[in-house]
């Protein structure tokens, strides 16, 4: 591997009880994960914890050690549960303060709309000491980000514009591309297969993914690599392979 | 805190790529944490790894050490990226061995589908030595228990299964009690309501979940408590300091 394919890598933190009791189905892991795909970044891991302060504080110190950049979603709204950018500032061990750019956005939002900026909504405005602002044009109150460090909203369609706002910004490598194979067989008919042809191209992972669909199993292979030439190589000779065992396949994917 | 109220905890490990590529839309972490809710297990910490060996096994042994119950769903199946009884069994220190139980029961699912069992779907009935089996009417594979680990399938109804086969056999505390108020006003207007009403009711958590419908802000506000008791008195406290506050509210939730 030269210095210039070098793999970039993200954490994830999910903060929130409404997670981990099931009441609120996670959109912001898919979300996010397709997002730095995109950038050249990948999701290496995720950590879903609850609103409690230790427990932010280690995932964060956790992931941000491991990878090249962390994400967090969650708790950074107005209420007493929301507490990332405490935990968050305990982590990176800087104090917490109000941003005077993002209090005046919460001014300009709330006043915009005859609303008082009331000292909940002022917690809005709190970041880690040292911490640059993520626009977000679908409320009032930004994202927070410190170094490689990214808070950013739970509610997905506004963690969507602050993804926007970062995109471009990040520093990333080779997207990794995909490449679906779909087949009308078992998986486990094609089982050894697969694993030739992963092991014939270098750089490239094949997942199998069965599925149960009009009354018959069939699967679709991801084939993902960041080379283009191998990626297509490797798309080939599984084709050419399932075409050889007699099964019904289709290279866009079923 | 009497010994008959401690809590019991779970973590889950969520394996395999198609997640973290944000390909797979996660649906196990909210399936597995609404039914261990309701077996009295409350579900403290998921971890999402990528489909390589060592990751699974620091997930694991991190999780299992941390909690009462250890969950983990994907990586069960017959193809080569399916290698999470190998890491398991690492974890824990023991071989990998043929369940008899589970190749009959393979035997069967084939035989009864003139189909043969291949040494790829053989690989389904590969365990840690010593575990049990988690029955599973969806399809011949097991799912595998040994002491507090719980491997599961990744397509979710196949978990859902091996779920209801788990119903009632893991000892669990109280169950998690939810009420949710629904308020159409923005959460930032009720913070301190919210704030002081959780602070006045023992053993209550108030979680605040804000939305945007038909054209207005609300929010839900959920009530969560392991006594029927305190989570009625926390609710009727905040209805009655919701309703002062001259806002529509729904003790129901909206």
């Amino acid at each position: 591997m030269t210095a210039s394919e070098k793999i970039w890598t993200a954490g994830l933190v999910v903060i929130g009880d409404e997670i981990l009791s099931g009441r609120t189905h996670d959109k912001n892991i898919a979300q996010v994960a397709s997002w730095l795909q995109v950038q050249g970044i990948r999701l290496s891991e995720v950590r879903v914890v609850p609103d409690v302060m230790e427990r932010i504080v280690e995932a964060v110190n956790a992931l941000r050690e491991g990878y090249d950049y962390l994400f967090t979603t969650g708790g950074i709204g107005p209420t007493h549960d929301d507490i990332t950018v405490d935990a968050v500032a305990q982590a990176l061990g800087v104090n917490v303060i109000v941003h005077p750019e993002a209090r005046e956005m919460l001014e300009n939002y709330y006043s915009s709309r005859d609303m008082e900026l009331t000292e909940a909504r002022l917690r809005m405005a709190r970041v880690p000491e040292g911490a640059e602002l993520i626009p977000n044009r679908m409320s009032g109150a930004p994202g927070i980000k410190y170094g490689k460090v990214h808070l950013m909203a739970g509610v997905p369609h506004i963690t969507a514009g602050m993804l926007d706002a970062l995109t471009g910004t990040l520093e990333g490598g080779a997207p990794l591309l995909t490449e679906t194979v779909g087949c009308w067989t078992a998986e486990s008919e094609v089982a050894d297969v697969l694993r030739e042809v992963e092991k014939a191209h270098q750089n490239c992972q094949i997942g199998s993914y069965p599925f149960f669909r009009e009354g018959r199993v069939g699967a679709n292979f991801v084939v993902r690599s960041t080379s283009e030439d191998n990626l297509r190589s490797a798309v080939d000779t599984l084709c050419e392979a399932l075409g050889e065992e007699g099964f019904d396949f289709t290279p866009g994917g079923i």
